[in-house]
């Protein structure tokens, strides 16, 4: 995903001020009183399926409230700077924000837990554990120093592995291979020998066709297929070992969300558990179509990781995530909640869904290009 | 699940009058207008998961509209028949129902498509269709002419293939065994040599411990240790084939709906949506904690059926819902769009979603018993 996009970040004061404006509207005693709130995003505006859920969430609480609860939604750099989201939420100069906890690594060392990590838990997976698995209470007491309140802002469900100019056979492939991966995972890709380059998202195309880099990954079969790199790179890896169910979230300013009636907050909550089910349902359908026509181009390849290089990619990532939990107590305990709930709902997904996949493709026996 | 436990169905005048007493508070000016819904399930009251949704609806709906809004939740047979869900809410007796569309396959054949089938979608798919697909179009299509809208109402995931007390090693295993297995599924288990037997969910502890049923399936490991099928059976066979991701409906007489002020209509479906995420997230935490249990217990044995078995019941299957297709020009109309979105969804899953649990599992090289 676009990182940078950074323009200019707007005066707080103004923003402030609607703030407080909204306060003493919701304590004039109307039960229904006009709310206005901004909600700045990390992504530029519309952006389709990531982009689409704040949209969804503005939409929703002004119909649900009869127009009275209105949220404007601004896309990267229309505010506040792409990844500026969580200090401007924080500071109270937006209400709301729509981005992804692992861009607050800096700040938090634990919070790309609750975005993702490699190999790690899948959407399903993922979110039962923010709901029923401790994750939701471990997220708020993260952010609790800065005044946010965290919640689930949707899914991309497994993304794919990324497009590559040439094939991945061995270890040695691998070697001062330059990938536009970030984060983590671009860590543990150099680790693994490889070379990690950070480019926002509008940069990849011509990067990668002037061969400044090797390969890229992106997010999936519709939005890569938008960003035309099936023009430019032949292989196309799955699976996204890197990012197995990368989970959004909406932030909100604690402060204003105490300030709304309570009929307004427990709206403004439900929109947002709406979305998780709504963008899954979105990049299912669209990534489906989208891939129809990736595997129609004659000069796409689909393959899979061989297993030597995903080994060794998953040893890096069990380095990486020990050394993250060795850093400090709070990081231990997020490590730990999240490592034992992935290791128990994985044992009941190999006996049900994972299963269920494995007959249901043995059977069908589909012939496939993979 | 339970199909039976039908006690008297109550006179529709009582309800009537308050659909009526609804619809004249809400044209009379007042744009919070006071109402109260009754709301009939299939389920025992409470019950684990399933019949946890119309409560967690009721509950939303009410602190989202700041109390005006109530929605009070009737356990089967306490206003209505378990499976007279859809006639009552067609007929306006009552304003809202939680059940399952396959229930109501003697009066439309096309109904166990809006819940699922065997071999078919698993939940994340069966949802992009609703959605995206055009599954929520025929699904509206097809109640219309009882003026009934239907909405998504939570899923179960990939259940499990059931309980049994020998093993099956082969189709000659099948032969006569007795199986309590419902709808279409029991018809696909007959064709392939078995007999299915119909009884309600509270019988079958009893007739697989004397004996009367060989096999039984139920729900998951959360309901499965519920009931205590454990103590009395040795074999836990999966996956689920024949549930690969039931969908429940919440169903709304149209009428009542369309005399709601429209922001309460939209907290009404906003608050149905918000259920599709919570329901499976409560399953997945729910039954990988039971299947934990389940597996410490020295007398189970997890196994998964043999292909030569899975092989059978998959050609059985496409032969039943061949002659379903056959059947009707509407259902023909309803099984082209669904398997036409299942074989595009299930080839992006195979690169995505199957492609990882598959690498992830492979890697881990985790023990398991199975």
């Amino acid at each position: 995903m676009d990182r940078r996009n950074i323009l200019t970040l707007i005066g707080a004061s103004s923003l402030m001020a609607a703030c407080q404006e909204t306060s003493s509207d919701a304590a004039s005693g109307d039960q229904n009183p006009e709310i206005n709130w901004r909600l700045i995003t990390s992504w530029p505006k519309n952006f389709p399926g990531i982009g689409q859920a704040p949209e969804d969430v503005a939409r929703m609480v002004s119909e649900m409230t009869n127009g009275k609860f209105k949220i404007k939604v601004y896309g990267a750099g229309e505010m506040a700077p792409a990844l500026g989201v969580f200090d401007n939420v924080s500071s109270g100069a937006a209400h709301m924000g729509h981005s992804a906890a692992y861009y607050w690594k800096g700040k938090l060392a634990a919070a790309p837990f609750f975005t993702g990590v490699p190999f790690g838990m899948n959407a399903r997976e993922m979110h039962a554990w923010i709901q029923e698995g401790g994750g939701q209470a471990l997220w708020e007491e993260l952010y609790a120093p800065y005044g946010v309140l965290p919640l689930a802002g949707g899914n991309t469900g497994v993304q794919m592995g990324g497009w590559f100019n040439k094939p991945i056979e061995s270890l040695e492939d691998l070697q001062g291979l330059k990938m536009r991966i970030p984060g983590i995972a671009g860590e543990i890709w150099n680790k693994a020998g490889g070379t990690s380059v950070m480019l926002p998202g509008g940069e990849i195309f011509q990067a990668l066709e002037k061969g400044t880099i090797d390969a890229t990954e992106w997010l999936g079969p519709a939005n890569d297929l938008a960003f035309g790199l099936p023009q430019i790179a032949k292989y196309y890896y799955m699976p996204g070992w890197h990012e197995p169910g990368s989970m959004l979230e909406f932030s909100i300013n604690k402060k204003a969300f105490e300030a709304l009636p309570s009929h307004y907050q427990f709206i403004l909550k439900i929109a947002c558990q709406s979305v998780a089910d709504k963008m899954l349902n979105f990049y299912t359908a669209a990534n489906a179509k989208a891939l129809e026509t990736i595997k129609s181009n004659p000069n796409v390849e689909i393959r899979q990781f061989p297993s030597v290089v995903l080994d060794k990619l998953y040893q890096m990532t069990q380095e990486v995530l020990s050394e993250m939990a060795a850093s400090s107590d709070d990081v231990k305990k997020v490590y730990d909640s999240y490592t034992s709930f992935q290791k128990q709902a994985q044992a009941y997904n190999r006996v049900s869904e994972e299963a269920y996949y494995r007959v249901r493709t043995a059977i069908e026996s589909i012939e496939t290009d993979i």
